[in-house]
């Protein structure tokens, strides 16, 4: 009469899904549509439901079904194992942490943001130093008790929460790689282009025209305006879930590209949850394999694929198009030569894909000596800025564009920063795959067709949700697990070419 | 050290507040971002974040610490007291009905309204019948459950759920004034009009500039764009809660005044809501006073203040601002004359404001018969028809014009009606005690000054939120229960004046 335990589970899983979809929903809203005078009152309506989330997903019933079911194991399917796993992880992971430290930490980080903002603003790091010395020791002591709990190193255990699988061994495996190359590169890439420099694309591009063109190129690559929107916000993002998914860009009207591949990144993250297996979308091995995985297919569609020649020769005619411009400066080959044009910046969100890894290497390190306590808070700021001048040869002329420049820390994301330099390397690591099972994805981009690699990502990536670890997805679509030499030798062919003008069709 | 049961009490409903916010947010987004497709996503959020809403109101925590609360009520003070009440009036509502009884009703109505509307869109009531048939089957076992917890008639404890504190008799005895006066009324309204029909107001109205009117309209009444938001919708209502509430109309590019007016019944509601006691936002106690309370705020602003020559006097020149219209056909006169014709009409939300309570009276009629067997589902569409033959002297084509028009028996709402009449009469009657206690009221609206309308209601009706039943709230704002000799009063000044250029200012 009564379903089994695994059925219930089920739909106590299906329940927790509508609830994060709710979430995600308040989210948007509140960074989209909300009127700014209504912080609080959402911030209440957050707080409600991500305390009920908690609580339903640390019941006891939860517990003893989990019991139950893994003693039943032997009656279950293959992704119906694999989802109990995943169902364990995430209620692993909420019961870590009690829920006094929970609302202690919530509070903190919600005055650190606060404060950070100032700080960041003013350019003053005092400001800011005892909310985040604050914040360093709840982390802390939260990283201890997740450690415990999995049985992993603390550190670790925060890496787990985003990148589940990922162990400090692969990211500094994978650093010490592009530490090797990287620096070199970045020198040759930089000369080379400076011995021929694009010529400038000024002008203005209307907000609603701009939309026009992101709209025709969202739809080509396939994504589903009956199912999704898209908004302006003051940062990219990517929310919902499959089945109404939001992805927002920020429209600049003095700069093209800005707002265009912004809406790519997050059309690359909302492909993938939209590729997600459909028969498991509302349960926990349904969901993405984490936030590397996650970046990997945003920056492979927005640092790979669209800033690629054949993409240049697909979208070139489209700008035309709906812009009216002309004249050499937009020719496919000085429009590829800004869409990949290297430089030594202080901001991270503004660097380019040769740069982008060093920025998150500086705070890979910094963020582990500062849960360690080997660095002091107070000593960050110099910290910051001699780390910069060692992997970039700059230094920031004050914190706001130092080591106050991102939002990470203040609301208690450690752990979180690897995961965007995984994404790179990863996205280099399938698509040399993709490239080599897919040899006519050059000319099937330049005609505006996105089949061959979407069909080749929902089978080698998104048809699997969360059913294997991403080690073995890797080892899956590519032969290894992850690995810095792919991304290198992307990068090398791509920004040490002999002449430009050979490799144009 | 621990917290009273009183304070307790408070802690969880505060945290229900936020799921009905959240769920009002929901609800928002449906009908105004959603993507079409996304409907079945929607539809699992509401359905989880509802019965979750409902499972934490009927906990046993909850009676445990209403019953400890009510032991010690002696300690609390008159707001605590009301407060209390409320709060046990919104748990022994949700208790009453069976959880088995509410998704039973989920489903019957959920497959009700898509075959409503099918059957209205082909004008087959017959497709709609049996549907309708298990709907007021349900809703006669909801309302004996409901009757026996909260001793009251079944039909009455309907009515309490949507209007606290009103009963039948009430209402018999309003539609008693209503039906003596009115019916002859309507016929003197009319010949006097067509003795002098207006001139016709055609024109294209943008979208744009309605909304920018509609914006200064609502800015001047008051209402704060940055804790709110106007957008539009196929249909106007408010959602949200105070602190972040938004209300929608309709634009019609052929029509001025219906997207300006819907704007305005739903600022109605909106300023309402905002004037609610800050200190008990979140509590029950501070909530609206029920439906028919709030259908008097949106039709007090609508009907009466909006269709008046004040208001008239000042949106006028905005009107040509906006639109750069002239000719005599614009000329104050004439535009009163549009806002407040009469016409017998089969359409009850197209209604005239001396029309529209025979549209409701008959729907009242008709289910209580509905509920109580006297009148079978299957003899509804004669019987509808015969009633508006009787009441308005015109009887429908077709049934898609006739018993079919509104969804509200499909989705069960019954006992909802009677509040719009209910709203018609209270705002005629708060009308008449405003204009006496605020002799400049025309002046002041003239100016397009709505503090005196404002203030006025702020401190008899909206400081009051939910701490007095409806008719304690009545006699103090004027000195009695509801009546309709107010309105009839009101409706009889305005629509039989001598010669409109005398009124005119």
């Amino acid at each position: 009469m009564s379903a089994s335990p695994y059925k219930q589970l089920e739909q106590e899983f299906k329940r927790l899904h509508a609830f994060r979809g709710a979430l995600s929903l308040l989210r948007w809203d509140a960074a989209v549509m909300m009127p700014r005078g209504s912080a609080d009152v959402r911030g209440e309506q957050l707080a409600a439901l991500e305390t009920e989330h908690h609580a339903l997903l640390t019941a006891p019933r939860i517990t003893r079904l989990l019991d139950r079911a893994q003693a039943n194991i032997q009656g279950l399917q293959d992704w119906q194992v694999a989802n109990l796993r995943e169902m364990r992880r995430q209620r692993d992971h909420a019961i870590a942490t009690p829920v006094s430290l929970i609302s202690r930490l919530a509070r903190a980080t919600s005055r650190a943001e606060v404060r950070w903002l100032e700080a960041r603003q003013q350019g003053k790091f005092e400001l800011f130093a005892p909310h985040l010395e604050e914040v360093v020791h709840l982390v802390r002591d939260k990283a201890a008790l997740l450690g415990q709990a999995l049985n992993l190193a603390p550190y670790d255990a925060l890496v787990d929460e985003f990148s589940p699988g990922i162990t400090t061994a692969d990211i500094d495996a994978m650093f010490k790689g592009l530490s090797r190359r990287l620096p070199s590169l970045i020198r040759e890439a930089i000369a080379a282009q400076e011995s021929r420099p694009p010529a400038p694309l000024s002008g203005k591009f209307p907000a609603g025209k701009q939309r026009a063109l992101i709209v025709e190129v969202m739809k080509q690559i396939g994504f589903p305006f009956d199912r999704g929107r898209l908004d302006e916000s003051e940062h990219p993002f990517t929310e919902g879930v499959p089945g109404d998914i939001r992805v927002t860009t920020r429209l600049d009207p003095n700069d093209l590209f800005s707002g265009l591949l912004g809406a790519l990144h997050e059309t690359g993250h909302a492909m993938y949850d939209l590729g997600l297996p459909q028969d498991w979308r509302d349960q926990p091995v349904g969901r993405d394999r984490g936030m590397a995985l996650e970046e990997s297919q945003s920056l492979l569609m927005e640092m790979i694929i669209c800033r690629s020649r054949s993409f240049v020769r697909y979208v070139q005619p489209l700008i035309v198009k709906h812009f009216g411009v002309g004249g050499p400066e937009w020719d496919n080959e000085n429009v590829y030569a800004h869409l990949t044009r290297v430089r030594r910046g202080l901001i991270r969100v503004d660097a380019d894909e040769l740069t982008y890894p060093l920025h998150i290497m500086l705070r890979y390190e910094l963020e582990k000596q500062l849960l360690s306590g080997a660095l002091a808070v107070r000593d960050l700021p110099d910290a910051w800025n001699t780390g910069m001048e060692e992997r970039l040869g700059i230094r920031p002329g004050n914190d706001s564009e130092g080591c106050l420049q991102d939002v990470h820390w203040a609301v208690g994301s450690f752990g979180y920063f690897p995961s965007y330099a995984l994404g790179a390397v990863i996205a280099g690591q399938l698509y040399e795959s993709l490239r080599s099972d897919v040899p006519a994805l050059d000319e099937q981009l330049a005609r505006g067709e996105f089949s061959g690699l979407l069909g080749w990502l929902r089978t080698h990536v998104h048809d699997l949700g969360a059913k294997v670890p991403v080690q073995d997805l890797l080892r899956g679509a590519t032969g290894k697990p992850v690995s810095a030499s792919a991304f290198i030798r992307y990068v090398e062919a791509k920004y040490l070419e002999a002449a430009p003008s050979e490799a144009a069709a």
